[in-house]
Parts: structure tokens; C-alpha cells; sequence
């Protein structure tokens, strides 16, 4: 089958910056067919702050597992990425093959086994070959480097149906001497849902920031992002965001200005990836985002956004450009909000469909379904007067979708 | 576009028994186009017994809210249906176009208001033009008739993306003389999910049943059967199962063996119907029962079962032919619910893929393949050794999905 790049990749892909004390490598270990690269090592040159942000499910990854018994302790050194198998289901065959790589890169870096982070993505259910794993680690080592165009390499590594690899960056300048940096790659494109489900990615920077406080921030920001995009509400087993902040030699300390600009950039970036993975989901023609203002709270706007964001009658109204608002109705009615009919109005762009009071805008429909042919939508929906808003993305559901997913086995 | 009957469809349609005191008729009044019928009245001689199961969005049409709020009475005397538009978001406009057709309706049949239910399914946010219906009351009166064609033409009347009618029958039997029946019709292939979404069922029996626990158990049944199935995981605004029931002059009693095979015989009956609106489903390929077993209760094993139904990846994986059970595991993972997850175990038919302890059983592959196959499809999942048991259907998830919704206002 072939798969050709989303119409919604970008033109240009973002340019990654060079971290100090951060090095990366890419090779083929055999798992993925036709010797395509399926192995990532990041390696940090001193024990590096961690946060990580892990998958909902309740099947999680024997990855996602050991990741979690040692995020307490906040440290990395290494960071090995396979792509092509999940690791998930596997039993204890899966636990040992992830025991003898985490063991073996141990000892080859001489590094503290509970400051490697290991991420695997793929087939669920096949057992992890982890000597095709181990006897590439030298190989990896050797090839370690601190080039843009590494990461650009281990954000093609890590892709599984991706048709394009996702990159971001950003830079807080100081002065002219003084710049830190954060970049991030990722993956994902099917079995994308809300709660951390179905990506990898990784963020990392060199910026000087004191953990107080900082866990919280990260998780409204990525509330705001990662947590806000779907593709087909199925929720993965094996994803992760890791975002790891290595020490720098410039600075030690951030004004609260400086701050705010860090936590401004980081979500960007972050909504930038999310966005990312969603213009590359399976099968999409368009990248949607929906807005719902004025609910009772955020958790409520949320939740009546993604209700229309997985609703397939929806997705496939969008696919057909088909300015059908019946079906957003029905979504915001089927998402366990207590909501007051007599005062929603619903806009596609800047043009309105449905006023207050259930009454249809009819004379704006030319106009509305020129608008649903691009490939970027926005919609407004307002559903009352109270401080709850909150934007969430999608794409649109092609027959592409189906085709992609009745052959492929990810 | 022309959508052919699905491949699914019954060879062969159950016929429906006359009852006496219940005349139907249907006619054409000009909503839907092509002088297709799309106006159903159906007749009790007398008041009668009725049970009202409704849609549980939030944001319902005009009949629901009205049969809602003339349900507490539990008595009609007659039913009004349209097809081609739901009257669902049509303001206060759409609120006068029942109110005018119950009216109308009471005048012409010397009864009251609060006994006359009414139904409407199409398109959602146009007017319903109450003039049309009104127009063709007098022809509908007219056409009463108690013959089993009468209720066929019934169960085509209400059709909107409906490829097939549904309608089954049941009889309980107390001696040559003394027989009663159950009819049932109903419609619903788009829009489909649990909680009394997405579909129309009326279902007329004569039985003598005591009022006595009679809704309790009803719910039980709706629980297991028309609550047991989705398609697309969407929910209507419109949707809701009628029960009534008409008297009989023969007799007044039930013996308790008899009431429970009246129950038994309900089930079934709509079992059947409720299976029918899933054969039906836009696109489906493939019928699917998904059963779970040894959960902690019901709640949990119809909540682990509903997750795989409404998986899109599942759902293209069984349109595959793809014995992809990681796409079970990743389902039974994203329901929320706390699962041992060395218990498990998977079957497709009889035969085993998954063994507890997280064994893939590689040997049964080749058959498990050839049975996927199948227009009818079982999967048993095991989760567990507690006394929580579910059965739920739904259909596999093809191109034509999208093709038909995509072009489709529904």
C-alpha cells in the first residue's frame, strides 16, 4: 500500500538548534523492514531533570511501565527510542527484553540504570527482539552527535505511519551572548485521543529553570496542547511526552519575565507538535479546530469540544465540506453537559450558521460552504454567558482513514 | 448517490400478526421527495398502556420533549410518525408545528391531546412544515387498516437512510383459542449508540400485563438489547422506543410462567430488532458480537465491551479481515476500567489468540483469519473470574461509512 505525505504536512520543516551536553543518534537495528533507521539514543552529558507525562490506558507499555517506577526520582542520562514494535502485551518476555537493553546501555555509557527512559512504538502484541536492540548500542554510541541534522534524523526514526517527520523549536534570547533553547520532536498519527494518548514526544532545553512549581505549569500547558487534539479518539498504549531540561554553563537563574517567556514558548512549541501530528493524521484532508465559549467551566468547554472533535458524523460532514451544524447540535447533545438550547450559536470562520434562540442563519450558506472547502476550519460554537472556553483540534474523516487502517497493522 | 441494501439484510422479513384494536396507515405528504410514503398513524380503539424510552442527549427534539412530558400519564390513544425531517432545533417555530399536528389530530379523532405521541426523524434544523402533515390527516384516518401489510408499510414509512425495513413478531401461546402477539417495527442505521440513541421502535403487543414492576423489568430488557448496540458511536437528538400495550377481550390475567415468557418473548423480539438496526449500519460489511466475561459487574464488562464496539481502529481492523487483537487490547485499555491485565484472554469464535499471562497463541492464527471472514463475527474476551457478564454488537467500519456520510444530510 502506499502512502502518500498528508496534504497537511508543512512546506518547511523548523530548523532544531544545537543544545550543549545534549548528543543524538539514529541507526537501523532491523526491527522496521528495508534497513529505514528504528533506533534513537539521545544522551545527556550530566544527570538531566525530567517530567514526563504518560498514556491514560489502562493496557499501558512494558516502556511506559518502567518509566513511571522512575520518574520520582526526576533524573536522566540516556533516553533509547525503538520504533516498529510497541513492547506491549508481550508478558515477561517483554519485561526481560526491556531489562537487558536498559542493563546493557549501563554498562556501555556507565550510566545509573534508573536514568535510562526507554520508548518504543509499533505493533502491539509481538515480542521485542532486544538482541537486535543490544548489538546496535556500540554502533549508536559511536555515532552520537549534536547537530541539527541529528534531530532531524531521530524524528524520522521514531515514525511508524507518519507520512512526515514533526519537529519544533524555539529560542529566549538574553543578549547577544546568552540564548537557550528548546527543541522537540515527535511522532503519532492514528490512535490519537485526548489524555496523553498516542504520540511520542520529546522536549528538551538548556534553560535554567528551578523545579519549584514547575510540574504544575508544564501540565496546564499540556492540558492545553497535547491534551487537546484527536484523531480518532482511540487512545494508544505506549505514548509519552518527556520533557527533559540539561544544565547549561551560562546561567543559573531566570527573572520571573523570563520565566513567563520560557512557559510562553514551551507551549507553542508544544501546540505546534500537537498540531503536527494532528495535520498528519490518518487519512485527513482538513485540520479543524473547534472553540466553545462561554460554558459553566473549562472542563465542561472541553468536553463539548471534544465531543463534536470524535464525533465521525461530524468528520465526515467536514470531509464532504458539508456545512451540516444538525451534526454539531447532536455532538454537543450526546457529551453529558447540561447545556441551555435557547442560547448556543455556532459560527464556521467568521460567519454565522446559528443565532440564539434556534434560529438558522440561512442567508450566510454560500458563503459558509465556500469557507468548509479549505484546508483549515475554524468553528465557534458559544453555548452560554459563563468563563469556560477552550479550543481543541482535529482533522476531518476520509475514506482514506479506512483504507489506511484495514491494512495496515500499527 | 445510490446506496444499495445492505449485505446484511435478512433473506427473508418476519410477517406481523393482526391485533385487534390497532389500525395503521401510511401515507405521502410531501416531506420526503418522490411521493414516498412518510406519515404514519397508528390507532388504539381504546387508551392503552404505553412506555416511553428516550434519547438521552441534551439536546432532545420537539417530540421527544413532548412525549416526555405526557409520558406520567401512561396512556395513548394514538401515535403519529414522520420521516424526512426530526424537528430538532427549529426554535419555537418547531414547537407550533406539533403542537398544531397534535391539535389537528385530537380534533379529527375526538381525543385527548395528552394521549397523542408523536415521532419525527431527518433532517435536523429545518422547519417542519405542519401544514403538509395536517393536509393529509383526513387520507390517513381514511387508510386505518389492521392487516400485516399495513405494518410493512409502516416499517417503510418511517425509513430515512434505512436500506431495509425492520420489523419482527412474537406469539405467546395459552391454548388454541386464547393467542397473543407482539409487534415491533423500528429504524436506524446512521447515528447509532447506546443509551436509547438513534433509532425509532414502536412495539404493540395485546398481552394482559399488570402494570405491577412491568417498567422495571422493560428497562432491564431495553438494557441488554436496544442499549447493546452501536455504530458510530454517535447519538441522536430524536430517537426512542414506544412500548404499548392495547387491551384484549379474552383475558385479564397472567399466570407468573406466562409473564415470563412474555419477557423472554419481548427480549427477543427486541433483540432482534436492535440487531437489525446494526445490520443496517451505514456501511456495514460485517455483523459483530463483542462479549466480555468475568468482569467485576455488568457495568464494567458492558463499558469494556461498548470500547471495543466504538474503536475505530477495531472496527477497520474487522473490515480487514485483521486479526489485529492489539487493537483489543488498546480498547479494553482506554475504557477507564481497572483490569488484571494477566487474565485476559481473546477468542475469535472458539478460537483462542490470547491466552492469560499475556500468551499470543501463534498456532490458530491461520484459521482465526479465514474465520474473520465471516459476515458474522464473535469475540469472547475474558477478563477476569467476576460474576459481570455483557454481550454488545456492532458493525465493522468500511469506506462506504464515509462515502455515504459524506454526501448524506441526515
Amino acid at each position: 500500500m502506499i502512502i502518500k505525505t498528508s496534504p497537511l504536512a508543512p512546506k518547511k520543516l523548523k530548523k532544531l538548534y544545537e543544545i550543549d551536553g545534549v548528543s543524538i543518534s539514529s541507526v537501523s537495528c532491523g526491527i522496521k523492514k528495508n534497513f529505514k533507521d528504528d533506533l534513537v539514543l539521545i544522551k545527556f552529558d550530566s544527570p538531566s531533570q525530567i517530567y514526563g507525562f504518560f498514556t491514560s490506558s489502562k493496557t499501558p507499555g512494558v516502556p511506559i511501565v518502567w518509566n513511571k517506577s522512575i520518574i520520582k526520582n526526576g533524573k536522566v542520562s540516556a533516553l533509547i527510542i525503538n520504533s516498529g514494535n510497541a513492547n506491549v502485551y508481550t508478558g515477561k518476555k517483554g519485561e526481560e527484553a526491556l531489562k537487558k537493553i536498559i542493563t546493557a546501555l549501563s554498562i556501555k555509557l556507565s550510566i545509573n540504570e534508573k536514568e535510562i527512559y526507554m520508548a518504543s512504538t509499533g505493533v502491539i502484541g509481538e515480542p521485542l527482539d532486544y538482541k537486535k536492540v543490544i548489538k546496535q548500542i556500540p554502533l549508536l554510541i559511536k555515532n552520537l552527535r549534536n547537530t541539527p541534522q541529528s534531530w532531524l534524523k531521530a524524528a524520522n526514526a521514531i515514525r511508524t505511519t507518519d507520512t512526515f517527520p514533526k519537529l519544533y523549536s524555539e529560542k529566549i534570547k538574553f543578549n547577544l551572548k546568552e540564548k537557550f533553547y528548546i527543541n522537540g520532536i515527535a511522532k503519532g498519527s492514528g490512535m490519537i485521543a485526548p489524555n496523553m494518548a498516542t504520540m511520542l514526544s520529546f522536549i528538551i532545553s538548556n534553560i535554567p529553570l528551578k523545579k519549584n512549581g514547575a510540574k504544575k505549569e508544564f501540565n496546564n500547558i499540556i492540558e492545553k496542547t497535547f491534551n487537546s487534539i484527536t484523531v480518532d479518539s482511540d487512545t494508544s498504549t505506549s505514548d509519552m511526552v518527556l520533557l527533559i531540561l540539561v544544565k547549561n554553563k551560562i546561567r543559573k537563574n531566570l527573572s520571573p519575565l523570563k520565566k513567563k517567556e520560557f512557559f510562553d514558548k514551551l507551549e507553542s512549541l508544544m501546540a505546534n507538535l500537537a498540531h503536527l501530528i494532528v495535520k498528519d493524521g490518518e487519512g485527513a484532508s482538513k485540520f479543524i479546530k473547534i472553540s466553545i465559549y462561554g460554558a459553566q467551566n473549562y472542563k465542561d468547554a472541553k468536553s463539548l469540544g471534544m465531543s463534536i472533535a470524535n464525533s465521525p458524523l461530524f468528520k465526515t460532514a467536514m470531509a464532504g465540506s458539508d456545512s451540516n451544524w444538525g451534526r454539531i447540535i447532536m455532538a454537543l447533545g450526546k457529551a453529558g453537559v447540561v447545556i441551555d438550547n435557547s442560547q448556543i450559536s455556532i459560527k464556521f470562520g467568521n460567519l454565522l450558521i446559528l443565532k440564539p434562540g434556534q434560529s438558522f442563519v440561512l442567508k450566510n450558506i454560500k458563503r459558509i460552504n465556500s469557507y468548509l472547502k479549505r484546508k483549515e476550519i475554524e468553528i465557534s460554537v458559544t453555548v452560554g454567558s459563563g468563563p469556560g472556553n477552550s479550543s481543541v483540534w482535529t482533522c476531518d474523516f476520509t475514506k482514506d482513514y479506512i483504507r489506511i487502517n484495514t491494512d495496515y497493522r500499527s
